[in-house]
């Protein structure tokens, strides 16, 4: 694993959080983007070598909507970025991790993307990825 | 602030989670410290640019114990690397954010650390922290 690619925080209103953490960092975020598929609003601020990730529901399915409704706003997950997501995902199911996703797939940011299912991970949420480019 | 220093997790056993851990991430964890004002004890790993700080509490007081209990093992902070940290807490303040540190203190591995209050950043515990060495 590379370094920290980015850390995700569930909140409940993105437009008022983007002011906050504009505030919080001293510069506002460079991307916003819908991810459909997991029912989800996102922003990104730059932070040196790392991004912040907010997510907020777009619907009362999403994972965000439902860890909101569990544990509040906060700390969702943190990612680590690698260079063969494929190899990782081998690699951590050998060694016993469980993988919510064992196959990669496409994520915010243009990113190829896996979880690891946090039981397996101290309750922490771990998310792989890897830039489409690499 | 520069980039995400490290990332904090709340772990009940430091040394299952350093086995855990090292193998997540391939490697060993490369310091252990012990923070007795705080009532823990911690472990590092080195993660490119970024740190990873398990954190098991000492006592039954400790912010760590209290942390397990409420919310169970996880991400418990993040900590953002600044320049020059008395000057980030009076910014930080006049801008409106609570800070559990009104002057910075010593924490571990080197560091002048404050935190803010979790109320005024969306529900995540923020450290900012500075090398002593700066």
């Amino acid at each position: 694993m590379k370094k920290i690619e980015h850390i995700g925080i569930a909140v409940k209103d993105i437009e008022n959080s983007n002011q906050l953490f504009r505030t919080l960092f001293g510069k506002s975020h460079y991307k916003i983007e819908d991810v459909e598929s997991e029912g989800v609003k996102t922003s990104f601020f730059k932070c040196g070598p790392n991004k912040i990730e907010l997510l907020q529901a777009t619907n009362e399915d999403s994972p965000i909507a439902k860890f909101i409704e569990k544990k509040g706003e906060g700390i969702h997950h943190i990612a680590f970025a690698v260079s063969d997501i494929e190899k990782e995902i081998e690699r951590l199911t050998k060694e016993g991790f469980k993988m919510i996703h064992k196959a990669p797939k496409k994520g915010a940011d243009n990113k190829l993307i896996a979880f690891l299912h946090p039981k397996s991970t101290n309750g922490v949420l771990v998310e792989l990825c890897q830039d489409i480019s690499d």
